[in-house]
């Protein structure tokens, strides 16, 4: 497979073309940013960590029968991706209050939810990603009903196999964002990443926040984090 | 009837105790707020206006079969309504794009949605009265999943009832807010108020608008432009 031309720069990853046209070339950057923006850092090593993470959850969702646009990791930061038109809602799953959830709401950090909780947001920076309702997509012909459905229902599922996975590990699963684009045939799949930086996780003993709130609340540092994730996962360390 | 002991006084209107346990007494206050009580005004007349409006609108909407928690208008500024226990949602329902929905969704004002649209907003003043979604609702136990849908259909049918009967008036019915809540036998009832205040109103030929952006927008005398609504409402004018 060859790098082709960059088809576009985000906060945290760059998307290259490659010699075939149905998959991308995802390289994870060492950039952290919060706030929409308004805070940011470069972190040595953060693009390497959510790169290995994202490539181990993948893996393991699809262990779980739950396919995902991931093809293979190429090396520390790069991982190839099946290409997807990305559909722009951050699909949010909770299952203990926290963030913004917990603002919006008046509801204390770290209560559980009564039964997990899905959001959507519209992916929007000029806007500010707000959130938004099923009407809402429908009427910004986001996506139909049927569609709104099922990314709730995939979401749910993600969160079901991936809280017992990292409950095994001493995680709690506080809440993530996922992203979910249309293939070439149409098939809505799993795209983006799932990494600290998209998941909010708190170790279950000490309730130490092993995620980007370390670096949106100045709590820490961050690489020492997902270092500490990753480990769990039995990923490959750098010492 | 007699009025007894001040039970809230609200930002727009006081709630006094009656002779009768079932019956409250409301009385239209000539203060105006808005932006979560940032900007305050008192405006001569308002109380008015709005006591004249909501009484006349909840008959309407009587004649149409659609029941409320009005009894009678006892004066300008009084009238006597059925006691609910409210349900803190603000139930808002959508024609044309405008104010908060404009701003959240980058929808240019007065984009006609494709359809009627709801949405609820948790009435909290210390949170800012955000907007949630329907699992927010159940969540919060404000209300469970077939009174979340009883809210919405009653809602549209207000719609359908005011939009056609202010569209005969010349006016554009653009949004409105509505509250809801229960009586001694657990019925839900629509109560509150529905006024300029709780509207958007466009005259349909010039687009003035005739409702509470007066006040917010700073775009002239308010009590002018309610007391257009009301004269074409064939109420009591005071000239
Ligand atoms: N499989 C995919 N195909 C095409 N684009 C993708 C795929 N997976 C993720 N993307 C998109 O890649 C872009 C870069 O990611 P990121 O740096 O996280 O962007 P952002 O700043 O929008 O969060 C995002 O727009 C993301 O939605
Ligand atoms: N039928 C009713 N029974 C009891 N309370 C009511 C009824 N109708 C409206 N209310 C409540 O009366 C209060 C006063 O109204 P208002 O001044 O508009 O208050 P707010 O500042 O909360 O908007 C509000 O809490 C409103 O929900
Ligand atoms: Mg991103
Ligand atoms: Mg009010």
């Amino acid at each position: 497979m060859e790098k082709r031309a960059l088809l576009y720069e985000g906060k945290a990853k760059r998307v290259y073309e490659t010699s075939d046209e149905n998959i991308v070339w995802l390289e994870y950057k060492d950039s952290a940013t919060a706030f929409n923006g308004e805070k940011k850092a470069t972190i040595t090593g953060k693009g390497r960590l959510n790169n290995e993470i994202t490539s181990l959850l993948f893996l393991k969702l699809k262990d779980f029968g739950i396919p995902s646009h991931f093809v293979e990791k190429l090396s520390e930061t790069e991982q190839l991706v099946k290409k997807v038109d990305i559909i722009p809602l951050e699909v949010v799953v909770r299952n203990l209050a926290a963030g913004s959830f917990s603002k919006r709401l008046g509801i204390e950090e770290g209560i559980p939810l009564s039964k997990p909780l899905v959001e959507f947001y519209y992916k929007d920076d000029a806007l500010g990603d707000p959130m938004i309702t099923e009407d809402h997509i429908e009427e910004l012909k986001l996506a139909d009903i049927e569609e709104v459905a099922l990314l709730k229902k995939k979401a749910l599922e993600v969160n079901e196999v991936l809280s017992g996975f990292f409950g095994d590990l001493g995680i709690n699963l506080v809440d993530f964002k996922l992203e979910f684009g249309k293939d070439k045939e149409g098939n809505i799949l799993l795209a983006d990443e799932i990494s600290p930086d998209t998941c909010r996780l708190w170790d279950k003993e000490t309730n130490a926040k092993l995620d980007k709130d370390v670096f949106r609340r100045d709590l820490g540092n961050l690489t020492d984090a997902y270092e500490n994730i990753l480990a769990r996962l039995g990923g490959s360390q750098h010492v």
